[in-house]
């Protein structure tokens, strides 16, 4: 157990959605010293505490934490879930590091190259899934293309709407724009048989117009890191517009409700819990500093996937059996 | 004149800002049908119109605009920059013809490979300066360079403080991250002789610790319509919230002045004009769908860049002479 916030905040979490799902069994991964002192008073019936020697620090090299901390808390985790002891396992660590790891342990499914970070965003018609988010710096056509089965795969699932409409990111619609590799993955896509709509633009993630969109890892982490740093920015100019003497300060207060209700909906702790898909197991990312609330979320979408048994779902999708 | 609202919104929007710079020659290039009927009566005396016999349409292909429209309103304010008549161009016409366009008639300065679009972007501190948003899909480690040199001269003359920070986008702040092509450009930033802060994340664009962010125009242009897709996600959530019920309009309502401020501060259309660098001569392109109040912003932008002769600017910056 690691994370910004560490045991402190991820332990109490995992507590509490293992009280919501008592037909779920809970495994929570951390040093014996991290154990709470009133843990059997406190954990459900449907939590167990599995204690490792060591935990992967946020700043380790994800290469030197695969080699050398092989008794890890984030080792031993992805080793349940190799071992079929655990459906799922979630992590706030070093993102690096467990991307290392789940790679390493866990293997590819069969056709697909690469994993990738995999995560929804909210839009106007509800969300849109978006990858890769990082896991790679660049991209092939043909990994795009898993990518955007991948994609599929996960929107169909957590939608339960068939033929995701899936869209390729790029710099203007028209055919002719962008570079070798998007025009070349607009090709295998507009062959692959999935509800290819095309290319999309960086605005259409929010829009209504398509479900899954697909690009790099280098792309797709600057634009979700832009969309955190655009809302901060709004967030903040709002605070220091409402703060602005008495009067705006009353208007604040009266306004309240409507203030209450944009803060919850547009909280990013509502969309914590990204996905490594193309793994064989379910690997969630959640953001290093996620507080219990944020946590909980991300251990809800490793529910949501062990259940559905999304790494099959690819598998299948991909026209190759998954190896598990 | 082109654009999605045509001469209707130009040409007042122009001689509007005539009007504010009696001590600067304005010169509106449009069809003769397009001049407004009451010319003489409204244009002020530092206002002519040069007559052209077309206008490149806004899905135009650049390269066929560039060969087969010669005598359009476009072509002849370009070369109206190239023959020195002008000191600087505007456009919110099609953005690659006119990029083809600039690039044939006025020429790269020397040391510069590819031109590039910048713009300024509202930051915690005031404002980031971009590049490259578009104007080409992919860049060498040696074309970030450029972009670095360029959009440090850019933002020297706007803010008017010496050694901008220079910062290159990247998916980590970590050395080891991103791709081959970051890498090299990070080596040669480094041994610039510029500002140079290192890598810097999406998020860091709105942040207070870098002034210029440099970047490849795919991602670019991505990371700009992610800006503005995400700022109209919140606005339109805003919207909703505020109109929910007749107590929230209420509140709405006594929380105007706030509201106000902030939808002033955030207006995009304030930061209306982005500049083509790299060219032997100011051509600023302004948003397809500016209205009145957003063509003025890109004329004042123009403006300042000629005042300052930012191309001169660029190519001191690059110990090259100008070829002008």
């Amino acid at each position: 157990m690691s994370g910004d916030r560490g045991p402190e905040t991820c332990v109490p979490a995992a507590l509490a959605v293992a009280c919501e799902h008592p037909d779920v069994e809970f495994t929570l991964v951390g040093r014996e010293a991290d154990r709470p002192a009133d843990w059997r008073e406190r954990a459900p019936r449907n939590a167990a505490w599995l204690a490792a020697s060591e935990v992967v620090a946020m700043n380790d090299h994800p290469r030197e934490a695969l080699r050398h901390k092989k008794h890890s808390s984030m080792r031993r985790a992805v080793d349940l879930v190799k071992a079929r002891t655990a459906h799922a396992c979630v992590s706030a660590g070093n993102t690096g590091a467990l991307m290392a790891t789940a790679h390493f342990v866990l293997k590819m499914i069969p056709g697909v190259e690469r994993p990738a970070i995999a995560s929804w965003i909210p839009s106007r018609s509800g969300h849109t899934f978006m990858l890769d988010l990082g896991a790679n710096a660049t991209a092939t056509p043909a990994q795009l293309r898993q990518f955007a089965v991948m994609g599929s795969a996960l929107a169909e699932d957590r939608s339960a709407a068939p033929g995701p409409r899936v869209g390729l990111l790029n710099i203007g619609e028209e055919d002719i724009k962008g570079d070798e590799t998007v025009q070349k993955a607009h090709e295998l896509l507009s062959a692959s048989g999935l509800n290819y709509v095309g290319f999309v633009e960086g605005h259409d993630v929010f829009g209504d117009d398509v479900d899954v969109v697909v690009t790099d890892g280098f792309t797709g982490n600057v634009a979700l890191k832009t969309m955190e740093g655009t809302a901060r920015y709004i967030a903040q100019a709002m605070r220091e517009e409402f703060t602005r003497g008495a009067m705006r300060k009353l208007g604040a207060l009266l306004a309240a409700p409507a203030l209450g209700a944009l803060r919850s909906r547009l909280d990013p702790r509502r969309y914590n819990g990204a996905s490594m898909v193309g793994l064989n197991g379910v690997v969630i990312k959640s953001h290093g500093s996620a507080d219990g609330f944020a946590f909980q979320r991300a251990i809800e979408v490793a529910v949501a996937e062990a259940r559905d048994d999304l790494p099959a779902r690819i598998a299948a999708k991909l026209d190759a059996p998954a190896v598990t």
